[in-house]
């Protein structure tokens, strides 16, 4: 039985499109001799859909699509994923289904059984978990299809109560395949592997697990779909971050051949690799699929807003993206000439917009009510927002979309001014710690040099008054990135971080300022999410709570 | 056997607050002669706390918090709600459960069974539901102990495929008693007492309903707690968002007899009065626990400002509040007038801070890039995010709050700049359509002038071009309103809406605006939920989606 696997980039809502995609892998796969074509997990209405689910509308059209697709397929069958109608009495209004199509009919539906609800996923807000389990038969073989996290509920720590192998595995199958929308984080490829491994020699069982990629809003899908063999070895692994429709045999032996130039990797890709190749296609798809081309940030001088700027050229094209120059009196000459030097290394477009005389009219608007008080945040942060004012002011203008350049470790500690650098459509590297966009940096200056070396080696600072450090309010980023993620990653207590040898007076302010800061974070722009615990829609805090603030 | 129920205010994490608060009612309680008292729902770490549940460390300060308050239960016995360990191997980490305590000591512990998972509530997230049902033994009674949800799934239509009570039932209990942490929506209180007592006449057993009071960021919890006998009769309801401490004496023939005057509302209070009860609360509890006692806002002379300022006054006392007349050169001569009158009529304080000089800052810096391309909506943003940068460094430099005044009608439509009208710490009337607005401005206005009569009944208008009308870019509020309603509350689509009869240029358009001001909602502040479906935490939808857009 030949199996081919489609591994593509999906649009949340948008069925014309999605439909046309899977309609066209369908064609292509049967002109290679393909008996059968694996999508991903919910393909037809993107994923997330969120509260679109909620919308009957929402699930007629994915029925209707769901029909267009049947059509096509003859001489060839399908695996496709899709929200329907759970039609049982109890229970909630949806399942996540995977549809099983031959002859143009529907010929089995599987139903999700394990609804992940962590972190960043909400699914039993929607979907009724099933608690029926059937082999499909097909070409002589009995096929144990799975969704996702279906096969995740894991030996040491299980998480739910049911396995849904386990009651399939007496039906005695010939292979497993699993459908998956399993979203990016620098160490989910080696879990994933492991996992699927795991189900694979535990149940002695070839599997083919097919992931889609793209980037929907914050969350970015990475693909990488896998082959593993009976043993649990992975035979194959598809590219990452890209879209591919590779072709397998299921031989008579269970053994699984193809022959294609395998893509399975020698090593993983360092984390920073995959940390930059995610935050490319995020930045790309968030532009492509909200149907906006053209980018503008402000540039600094630092290091965080050079990194954006380098990124930004590399996903939409240098001359895609505007960098504006918006100097205060506290500006050092070296931040403007380091902001210069990337514009010239990069060959993106430039303004420059100083901002003393608006401060200034703000200042003077306010003496009346200021009245002679010492200088402080205030006047530290009218200069972020007048910042801010200014480039969106041109995005209004002519229709950019602004990038925010916040890094995790200032998003953690509240370390930046809400509606000032806060800003932005989409924040792109709210999720990589300062010292991970130091990594960056010096990897995107892996070939020649990008980012003015001057913007790595010069000490931190906001510029926002006479010679201002990072370190004059924050510990060093060394201390502070480690005590975060044992915080925000590993959800460590501060006695327990304490106990890890950090000073005790550092952890304790560090925490606290990470939950006061909660009101910051609630209004800031969606984050490309590249860890497993970013700022956003996985991470969900009170504003008004007492503990640790 | 007496029976008492507490209806109190929790802080969320506030552990010393809220044990303090507990044990001294429970000694009240016992000076009363009561042999039981019952707290609400999760009163211990107060609710929600969402992802503080998953530090090791929050759980078992709830434990702590426990053992010190069954310390204090002698002589009486009491109920309390907490998130506690899941000692089973298989499952989500936690339960959300109830204590039943007794002699110093945790006699019994019940698990909530239906875990609410739609809207505002994640419960599935943190914790596993229970599948194990036992009444509690107490004074030659058997009481039969739920937790909020597990009486909530109704015949009609069954959202959960079991039924807690079905199983209890068969031990044959003499009282029926429900812990709650149900949170206030204009109609919510008559769903509540239908259900309630539906369920009191199905299993023929009285009920007690103990719900808490207070906000909690967005959530506000309006009390209420309920009495009803074994017929299903409401035979008493504790007052509406305030504390309480109420006895009961469940006789032998299952009777519940009680010598307070009753506070069971002959017909329920107008949903306007409500509403504003509600957001009195709202505003009230977001400063106090938060530690705030100051609001500043900027009042435009129109009405929705002049409705938060007069919600601020009653909240926070006139005294607490300082309103911002920040008129540009579109002000007309009406609007300073109208907002001078308010801030007379309330006795808060002012201050004016004309921002021309500071748009005229702005656009002369933009010269060089905008080049004399015609005014649009950047000038108009230009002005509201000028005043949001005077708004915010007055925050910054004398400790305000700034109160947001978008409605939500225009944070529907995405009417409003985002930086600019849209900041604040908290939204107070943005789960209030601008047709309520003006209800909520006629209610404060019930025995005397507060809000100025020109500020009701003058056209509305952003006032950020010469003659502007909110008419020129939106439909009439009495039309938008309902459509509004129709899609967001009922999860209508278009098609519907139009069968309605509604004009289908006008529904196409009010929809498709809806769906693409998502990314501006994403950015704005948490928002006082009053209706069943507010913008927030209950409304997830994705920000890149094609769906109606």
């Amino acid at each position: 039985m030949k199996i081919a696997l489609a591994q593509l980039n999906y649009h949340i809502g948008n069925f014309e499109s999605n439909t046309a995609k899977i309609i066209d892998h369908i064609q292509k796969a049967k002109k290679n001799g393909a008996d059968l074509v694996v999508f991903a997990e919910l393909c037809v209405s993107g994923y997330p859909a969120r509260d679109f689910l909620e919308f009957d509308e929402f699930i007629d059209l994915c029925d209707e699509s769901a029909k267009k697709i049947a059509a096509v397929c003859t001489d060839i069958a399908c695996i496709i994923g899709l929200p329907t109608y759970n039609h049982k009495e109890e229970g909630k209004d949806l399942n996540n289904s995977a549809y099983f199509i031959e002859n143009g009919q529907v010929k089995a539906v599987v139903n999700k059984a394990l609804l992940p609800n962590y972190d960043v996923f909400d699914e039993y807000r929607y979907f009724e978990p099933s608690t029926e389990f059937n082999c499909i038969e097909f070409k002589g073989k009995k096929i144990a299809l799975t969704i996702c996290e279906d096969l995740w509920n894991t030996i040491e720590n299980p998480l739910y109560i049911t396995r849904p192998m386990d009651s399939l595995i007496h039906q005695q199958p010939d292979v497993m395949i699993n459908i998956a929308a399993s979203p990016f984080a620098y160490n989910h490829d080696e879990e994933r592997i492991a996992i699927l491994s795991d189900n694979a020699s535990r149940y002695h069982l070839p599997l083919l697990y097919v992931n889609q990629i793209g980037a929907q809003t914050e969350l970015i899908f990475d693909g990488g779909s896998l082959v593993f063999d009976n043993t649990g070895k992975l035979i194959d692994e598809l590219p990452y971050f890209e879209e591919n429709l590779a072709y397998y045999t299921l031989n008579e032996d269970a053994s699984i051949s193809f022959d294609h130039p395998t893509t399975l990797k020698a090593e993983r890709a360092a984390d920073i690799e995959q940390i930059h190749q995610a935050i490319i296609l995020g930045i790309r798809d968030y532009f492509y699929k909200s149907g906006f081309k053209q980018a503008i940030l402000g540039l600094s001088g630092g290091i965080d807003s050079a990194v954006v700027c380098a990124l930004a050229a590399e996903a939409l094209g240098a001359q895609n993206v505007m960098a504006v120059l918006l100097p205060s009196r506290f500006s050092s000459d070296h931040s403007l000439k380091d902001a210069e030097d990337l514009v010239n290394n990069l060959g993106c477009k430039s303004e420059l917009v100083p901002i003393k005389n608006i401060t200034g009219a703000i200042e003077t608007a306010l003496h009346p009510q200021f009245n002679n008080l010492p200088f402080n945040i205030a006047e530290e942060n009218i200069q972020s927002r007048s910042r801010a004012i200014l480039l969106m002011a041109m995005c209004n203008k002519f229709g950019y979309i602004l990038l925010n350049t916040s890094n995790k470790s200032e998003a953690a500690v509240g370390y930046g001014t809400l509606y000032g650098d806060m800003c932005g459509g989409i924040s792109v590297i709210g999720d990589v710690y300062k010292t991970q966009v130091f990594e960056l940096a010096r990897y995107i200056n892996r070939d020649k040099e990008i980012i003015p070396i001057n913007s790595i080696i010069k000490p931190p600072s906001a510029e926002l008054r006479p010679d201002q450090k990072d370190t004059d309010s924050l510990p060093e980023y060394d201390i502070l990135d480690k005590i975060l993620a044992e915080y925000i990653e590993n959800r460590r207590s501060s006695t327990d971080i304490i106990k890890m040898g950090y000073d005790e007076a550092i952890v304790r302010r560090v925490i606290r300022l990470t939950n006061l800061a909660e009101h910051k974070r609630y209004q800031t722009p969606p984050i490309l999410r590249v860890s497993p615990k970013a700022f956003g829609m996985g991470r969900r805090m009170p504003i008004v709570g007492k503990y640790l603030s």
